[in-house]
């Protein structure tokens, strides 16, 4: 079981230090209508208020405060369909370093915006993983910039963790922490604390039925790298990366699938009950509850809302 | 200053610990962003995030749990477009006994299914405080429930305070704390709250420029009585109250008046910032001090959010 190559719980304890200066202790809030709905205690780790408005800024902050000086003189590139990029690009200014951030043309407009008023380039390339990369490794090759990679570096998996280490002291105990799973750092992340923790918590992830590699990849037993994305949750379309499907195999973690119109009745719902601006890549883990209600009849549930970066002009009008 | 009929600093101290039981403490945000817009250090006391949605449970839970036991048997009734009617159906839930709710025609439908949902009756009448007084005086006189006035009873000032007084804690310590001014339950209260503790804390209210009765009766040095309401703010309609003038005179407190198109704005600002559903009647209290900056500049303001009771169908589509 122990691969060295996998980042640990050592590593998540470390960035829980290292970004503790910078980062919010997101508060955990409670409901009871939302409770009574599901038949089980509901505990909802509040990430959409973290800075920069999603957990990303965890990992993104422990990667930049992870550099040597020197390092990270020189800047950090990633490429990020929008709130990997904005957490980037708001770590890198904590540090007064240069952040360059590759974004997929047809991204949510309100989540570019963010990213360059916290200071960052903005580099556009074609909707693509392929040209993605090629674009951050050319802006890597140019400035020497360190590549930050918004699921698959260790540092920002072990800073991703972060969150659930604290939900796990907030709730008192949990028997469930569900997730949502795009590229796999925060549910990779939050297995390895949770296991860290020596905690009974079972972790699971909530992944939308139209971008469901990591279920597909989990159920063939291999990685399946290219897989059509369709859905409105917009941070859940990367594919699963290798070292997290490691993770995900390693902890034995189980992902369920949600139906996009399922996602957007939980997303009204978390609106109207909790007060909060959560956007549907978050609330896919109250329907993913939801849709499995007598399942988790009674327990203690841990659900990591993961972000509220809505675009408010395509849905009130600009 | 010594005026017997008005509620003091012990009834906010005791309302808080009679409403600790049922009342959440609900958290402070802050928000770097913010502060950079306004030049000040804000921290904002989320009552959105209250139970029922607002500030307003606080002020009713003490006035149901105040009652002896075989008054509050016989239920309890007020007239209310919106926020304390759901506050009072869900604090007499917590008691387990009636509650009976006069809404004039016209009021914020989301309002009145929350009200309905907490198992309180409804009773239409017409959008004028005369008539919500007349039905609420029937009721009362049919059922023998006790009239829960929305601002003017002092047991719900009382209560309405206590969210100032964990605010002045939880942010240690205040230059300014803004708050929306309708009938004047909440001001009252802060205003009580802030004497009462000692703290040099300057209470202001902000009133909408079209319901903007406190404004000027403080500016004429009598309250106005009948005053047209034409504001979005629907939480701010009520005119200011007797008592509840005779604490804003008692306490010195200063109202700004603000127009509609800025309270929108600040509260898509909000929305986007804080990740939080505000009502304009929320937002209200950001737009005055933005409108006021320069006066505000550099000092710890506290910002109460009174409560989060948007629309989502008028606003998304039914």
């Amino acid at each position: 079981m122990n691969d060295p190559a996998l980042p640990g719980f050592a590593q998540v304890l470390a960035a829980a230090a290292r970004i503790a200066p910078h980062a919010h202790v997101t508060p955990v809030l409670r409901s009871r209508t939302l409770d009574e709905l599901a038949g089980a205690q509901l505990f909802f780790k509040c990430e959409n208020l973290q800075r920069a408005g999603a957990f990303k800024f965890r990992g993104a902050c422990n990667a930049v405060w992870s550099l040597p000086a020197e390092e990270a003189a020189r800047g950090v590139v990633t490429h990020s369909s929008g709130n990997h990029g904005a957490a980037l690009a708001l770590a890198a200014r904590t540090r007064g370093v240069d952040a360059h951030v590759v974004v997929p043309r047809g991204a949510v407009p309100a989540k570019l915006a963010a990213i360059a008023a916290y200071g960052a380039t903005l580099h556009e390339c074609e909707p693509t993983m392929a040209a993605r990369e090629a674009m951050a490794e050319a802006v890597r090759a140019r400035t020497g910039a360190r590549l930050v990679h918004p699921f698959t570096d260790p540092l920002v998996i072990a800073g991703q963790g972060t969150a659930a280490l604290e939900l796990l002291s907030q709730s008192g105990g949990l028997d469930v922490l569900l997730t949502p799973v795009g590229g796999g750092g925060l549910i990779g992340g939050s297995a390895i604390a949770v296991a860290g923790r020596g905690a009974v918590t079972r972790v699971v992830g909530a992944e939308p039925a139209g971008a469901s590699e990591a279920h597909d990849s989990l159920a063939r037993g291999e990685r399946i790298t290219v897989h059509p994305a369709d859905t409105v949750c917009d941070g859940l379309r990367g594919t699963i990366g290798e070292i997290n499907f490691a993770l995900l195999r390693r902890y034995q973690v189980e992902v369920i699938t949600v139906a996009d119109a399922d996602t957007l009745v939980a997303m009204r719902l978390l609106w109207q009950r909790l007060k909060l601006l959560v956007e549907p890549s978050s609330a896919i883990v109250l329907a993913a509850l939801l849709q499995q209600r007598e399942r988790f009849a009674g327990q203690r549930v841990g659900l990591l809302l993961s972000g509220g970066n809505v675009d408010l002009d395509a849905m009130l009008g600009g």
